[in-house]
Formats: C-alpha cells, structure tokens, sequence
C-alpha cells in the first residue's frame, strides 16, 4: 500500500482496524492478498490505507454504513474472520463518519 | 507506539493522518517526539496509535470536536504545522466521529 487516497466527497465512512499479531501467521499472506483483491470489488468501497510495524493499522473508505455492513457479511469476508482470533493477538475495530478532510 | 487504544465510550472523534514523507527530514524526529510528549496532555486527548511503512499513519482519538480545534490552534503544534511542507510530500487529514467499535 503505496498511496494516500484522496479527493473523496464527505461525508463518508471510514473503517480503522487496530490489530496486533499473533505469532502464528500461518496463511495469513495469502488471505490478505485475497481479500484485498476481493474488498477493491465491494460496491461503495473507496479505497484503504496500511502500515505496519509494532501494530498494524488499515483504515478502509466506504461510501455509506450499509456498505460496510454488507462487506462484514460478506461470505469470503466471514471465512477471512473466522480465523482472525488465530492471526491477531489483539484488535479493534471502529466505525466511523468522516466529517472533514483537508490537506496537500 | 506499541499498543492498541482500548475501551473507549462511543460517540468520541478520530483524526487520521495519513502522509507520504518528503525526502528532507532534518529536525522531524526531534518534533515528532516532542509533539507526542506534548498532545498526550492536551485537554480532551484519549490516545494515539501510529505505523509507517510506504505511508505513514497516525490515528488520534479525543473526546470532541472543541478539543481538536484547540489542538490544531495550539502553538506550539502551530509551529510544528508551519514545517509539515517540509517533512511531508503529500498528507491528508480526516477528522471522523467514531460511531462504533468492537475487537477482542
């Protein structure tokens, strides 16, 4: 993840993922890759941002909560969840309205 | 930043920053530091959480919009602000209120 996303038109939503990992990452790779693949393809998805060292943050952008709500049930989506407990030691999640935006 | 901030009462607010440095970083580190001595006792601060790969992010949480104002009107973060032309290629600020959030 090489780029800042901009230029979006509040308000919108935005999705922080907090996460420390766990030491067993077996798999873990190749489901990111996977779901990044997959969630670019989500109807009202605008984009993400991630970095990593000793937590990981990923914000998400979403064009509307539904949006985020469907994504969250989304099948593929579950299988990935389901093994989050194994991959993260620790997480959070927070869902959020973007309600201003500036910069260069 | 080596921990997840945890346990917070929605509705609070959530500042991203998201930024892509520069090349010049001469005196970033010094501010950095002294900026995350300094916003830890601003009126309303709850907590930061930070990585930086490709790009940089910086999550802040606060308990209201007052006290992000008053934060960005700070002078000694004026000051720090007058040099991020310098330290950053391209960065973008979101202030968001965080309406929901769940982990483990």
């Amino acid at each position: 993840m090489s780029h800042i996303i901009d230029h979006l038109q509040v308000p919108y939503y935005a999705v922080i993922f907090s996460s420390i990992h766990s030491e067993d990452l077996e798999g873990y790779r190749e489901m990111d890759a996977r779901m990044q693949d997959w969630v670019a393809r989500q109807p009202g998805f605008l984009g993400f941002e991630s970095a990593r060292q000793a937590i990981g943050l990923t914000v998400s952008y979403w064009e509307s909560l539904e949006a985020i709500a469907a994504w969250r049930r989304d099948p593929q989506h579950q299988q990935a969840q389901q093994q989050a407990p194994r991959w993260y030691r620790h997480y959070r999640v927070r869902i959020c309205r973007v309600e201003r935006e500036y910069g260069v």
